[in-house]
């Protein structure tokens, strides 16, 4: 966003997790959307602190039916950021109850 | 989320988005919540590009207004990064037309 300066922590973000759609979404000949294997690969590349935990073996699946909102059996952008978001929000929610019990 | 090794980009870009947040919603005392002074530094401080481009001198007070989706004043997490995906996905979009454009 910032032509020509350093980009913020912000901007370097918003850049970062367009960067990293395209990286595996632009493995096959649609780069607007993460194919089932493609989503299978990020996941598995980039969240594995997340899905070794997993127990059960459908969890992905589950997964990508939740996010797949309108049923094309694929993830588009805003598909893709709403599972970020839900990560995150965890996360935070984590964060906030940690440091809370630590007062 | 990885707890021993070097996270990966995506797992960074999460927990960045969290350090962010906390970092402009902990100016005052509650740290959960954007409030409209915190939001404006934020946008001034990490999102200037945007900002400064701007002709509509109300253009924050409405886009604080929008994103503050049960109308308490303040931002959660939850409605920052409904700003943040707002962003990135018009950046996305930008991307796409850009790169279809160049084809």
């Amino acid at each position: 966003m910032a032509k020509s300066s350093t980009p913020t922590e912000t901007e370097w973000g918003i850049e970062s997790l367009i960067a990293i759609f395209q990286r595996y979404a632009g493995r096959d000949s649609n780069n607007r959307k993460l194919s089932k294997t493609e989503f299978l690969t990020f996941m598995n590349a980039e969240l594995a602190a997340f899905t070794k935990n997993q127990k059960d073996p459908g969890v992905l699946d589950h997964m990508m039916k939740k996010l797949d909102l309108n049923s094309d059996g694929q993830l588009d952008f805003q598909e893709f950021l709403n599972l970020i978001g839900g990560l995150a929000i965890a996360c935070h929610d984590s964060f906030i109850k940690f440091t809370h019990f630590q007062k």
